[in-house]
């Protein structure tokens, strides 16, 4: 059963960037804290592999995924990911405008919300959906669309910048939680989205 | 040493009550369940001690300190907890203009923070400072007073609400974790904030 994941480091007051995220700057003004159990890296992902246990799991159930879908902004902070976010899997990018140029290797642009995640699960096969980027999520979450959510909560108050829950409709989502890892300064959180019935 | 512990029980998505919060729904539309995991209680605080083990270790925690620090919203919303937030101990309620009828009770009506925060640690002694309510909590976080940070995280996304961490600066506040208690339907995460040198 492939389910769709949203799965995105956060501070402990919500936030997934810093101030004035942008192309320059894909984590905003301060936010690389976010992504410090990551190993350092040389751009390349999967140099990212975190050393201790917990963060390996998670990062390798990342990796396992069988498609990604993430919004137009965060594909752009994220250079695109060289067209290649892992393994070749395709990459859903939300968008609402397709650009001229397509998008670079195994990237494409979608405007359909539905038809995104139909294709991306379909893509996906038996494997789960990797879903990144606020703007993207709060997208599924408005469209009842996210199955599970992976929270690498990192100790610290950022203050500002870009929220991952925000300008969503007062219904409640109840979630299950499934898991906790404990990491280095990250505790990883791991809850299934409660279906009715 | 005695630490001004904020103690708040959260959605995930980070509102400490649902919408429209007043005196008549003190945790907004909906938000109740933000407090389900404290037992079924008939409006005396003692009454809500939850059964489990993680549970009533952190209610008991709440009630041992010697001194709460509050905001005006949070007080009235409570019903002024009758004057007696727990065990007799001094009840200061930070608000810019000090009504002409005094608070009841163990409560009193205090306009500066930096001397209410003095006079809360002199009163609880060497015991620790409850801190409650997103507005109160914002104001110390602010002036760099709160030392502790006690969530009691809901897995529910309530979409919409009341925020504890809002209207902040991007100054980073850094935590060490310290504790991590798995309730029913509730984690405890108990953060320390990191001091300089």
């Amino acid at each position: 059963m492939t389910a769709v994941v949203l799965d995105m480091s956060i501070s402990v007051d919500g936030f997934v960037a810093g101030p004035d995220d942008g192309p320059e700057h894909g984590l905003g003004i301060g936010g690389e804290v976010l992504h410090a159990w990551l190993a350092d890296g040389d751009g390349d992902p999967s140099s990212y592999r975190p050393a201790d246990e917990a963060g390996a799991l998670v990062f390798d159930e990342g990796l396992a995924t069988g498609a990604v879908i993430t919004g137009r902004h965060t594909f752009e902070y994220a250079g695109r990911w060289g067209g290649d976010h892992h393994d070749g899997v395709p990459v859903f990018v939300l968008t609402r405008t397709v650009p001229d140029e397509p998008a670079p290797g195994h990237a494409r642009y979608v405007t359909d919300l539905a038809a995104c995640v139909a294709q991306a699960k379909a893509a996906a096969g038996d494997r789960n959906v990797l879903l990144h980027g606020a703007t993207a999520a709060q997208a599924l979450l408005r469209a009842g669309l996210v199955d599970e959510v992976a929270l690498h909560v990192v100790p610290v108050l950022l203050g500002a910048g870009r929220r991952l829950f925000d300008d969503l409709p007062p219904d409640h989502v109840e979630l299950d939680l499934v898991r906790v890892l404990d990491g280095p300064d990250v505790q990883h959180l791991h809850y299934r989205v409660r279906r009715e019935g």
